[in-house]
């Protein structure tokens, strides 16, 4: 596999480069093609690679910028203020062709905004939308978008997130004519707002598109759709709650149960292993740090945006998950995948 | 404790008296002080009841009726025809005065629809909500509201939900001052739509609430807030998919586990209580069929809508929640409440 560049706003989460730079290592360690633009102060950058390999920081590269862009900013405050910020050298060096692709866990409306401004759209797209993968119970996963770039939308735009969505889970969960449901309160075609209502007839009407119907929170994680769309206020209420939901019920088992007594002598542990263990790695599956990366598609480049509470696993998935769709061209496959629909 | 009559719609719910009768049955067990007008089709219920004791059969009358209103009726439509229907009848008995409450598993819209038209409006409130309690981390319990009586919402509407809920809290859950929280898509002042920021203003300018912010999806069961508020669709989607996220966590968990071996021997039983137990005990205090019923609140009166796919237990939950609500007389301080604020 040939060399893959990557740029990363390592100033952004809750934790910076602190997170950042120990995932950069990882995610170097396990992917030797990986070539990694590294955006943010070298002085809380540098201390925090001393003990890596050679091998590893050369394939690293620091770039050193001041500035950052903090959560608390707003978006135009934000975006006035974002030369020569951490988060926008690291898209630039996407627009210049530096890297493939950019990865940041920092302030999400600045990070879109940036990425519009800088970066083109898609022809036929009006508005670019956050997708992010959920695990579904059948141990597959759906793709779920918009989550949060638009708050509200006409039935257009949900019709070009069908779209998009439909393409991405061909190319990366290689699903042939993929289920797209749109999320609603009910099942019936009277439900919900017009817009919704409106969707589903465009959908219906494009003979490429298999529509399935309106899809309840209550059955996103059974697997009978492939591509869940909704605007981006309700897709962002329901993903988190569903991550909120998954994390607080693993706290919960993992706080006092034989996972938290690792030295228990080896019936007990042959018992786990016989009894449990199956359930355990399905619930595995459900680790909403497998799935940390929401990716804005609809532009003609990758931008990943990490979670803001990453953890080093989790941002190595988001840092893995932007290689993967630069690897696998994914804005190229949606723009032919547009024009022959 | 004085003799309370419930009304209940027999009929409704996807399996109808096959689930709603042994639930009646045994709601009646449970609560020697009950006595229940069950409203549908005698020739479906009476076999239902044969083997029930007398002293059962006694507390139950049979209110024959031939027509019901099922799921696939639109508003309108139900509404026209509803006369003599099995939920129409359960909500004019409440009118009546002949019961103190009714529950029904039938159409959702239907019920909210008759029920705004036959019951009295409590005075400062322009829409009833539909309300429910959802479980917490620390073992505790939010209410929920607007759960989707409502798809679109004003902030004065967001505003008297946040008044209901709070005094339903505080007498069903006996919380002094609860904190109040509003669902939106990030804490920043600047998140989420102009009526949810102004709805946000109007509780905080509210000296006898607690307004604590906004909550995103991730923290509905984390105990921050009492009071949740929300409009009717989002609040929808956010409780189906905690809905959701805790059935298929759950069935993952019971499908191979120590649970699914009673007969294990003495040792493992007494390995399984030692260390597990307690995170079971915990995650058992997130079934659904526990929080089965959301309350028609705004209305002088108390009407429980019980999932459609209830379960004989769930169902059973949602008697007794309306029998509580009942005796409580949750409506009239609902209504002393209003008149303070």
């Amino acid at each position: 596999m040939s060399r893959l560049t990557l740029a990363l706003d390592v100033m952004g989460g809750d934790f910076g480069p602190r997170i950042t730079i120990p995932a950069s290592i990882l995610a170097l360690e396990q992917d030797p093609t990986l070539e990694l633009l590294l955006f943010g102060d070298s002085q809380q950058i540098t201390p925090l690679l001393q003990n890596s390999p050679i091998s590893i920081q050369q394939r690293l590269h620091i770039c050193h910028c001041q500035r950052e862009i903090n959560n608390q900013q707003g978006l135009s405050y934000a975006l006035r203020h974002s030369k020569g910020s951490s988060m926008r050298l690291a898209i630039e060096a996407v627009q210049k062709g530096d890297a493939k692709a950019c990865v940041s866990a920092g302030n999400t409306a600045a990070l879109m905004g940036l990425a519009k401004v800088l970066l083109p759209s898609l022809p036929g797209i009006d508005r670019p939308a956050l997708l992010s993968l959920i695990p579904t119970i059948n141990n597959g996963c759906s793709v779920m978008l918009d989550l949060g770039a638009n708050i509200e939308c006409r039935a257009e735009n949900l019709y070009q997130f069908a779209l998009m969505g439909a393409i991405f889970a061909e190319n990366t969960l290689n699903i042939m004519y993929p289920r797209i449901a749109l999320l609603n309160i009910g099942i019936e075609e009277i439900k919900g707002y017009k817009s919704i209502r409106d969707a589903a007839h465009l959908i219906e009407g494009n003979a490429n598109l298999q529509y399935v119907g309106f899809i309840e929170g209550n059955l996103l994680l059974n697997g009978v759709a492939d591509v869940i769309v909704s605007d981006g206020f309700n897709g962002n209420i329901a993903l988190k709650t569903l991550e909120g939901a998954m994390m607080n019920l693993m706290s919960v088992l993992k706080e006092r149960s034989f996972f938290a007594y690792p030295r228990l002598n080896r019936m007990v542990s042959w018992l786990v292993k016989r009894f449990f263990n199956n359930s355990y790695q399905r619930l595995a599956h459900f680790n909403p740090e497998q799935y940390n990366g929401a990716s804005l598609i609809g532009l003609n480049a990758v931008v990943v945006k990490a979670h803001g509470s990453s953890t080093v696993n989790s941002f190595v998935y988001a840092i893995k998950d932007a290689a993967l769709q630069a690897r696998q061209a994914i804005p190229n496959k949606i723009l032919i995948g547009l024009e022959k629909n």
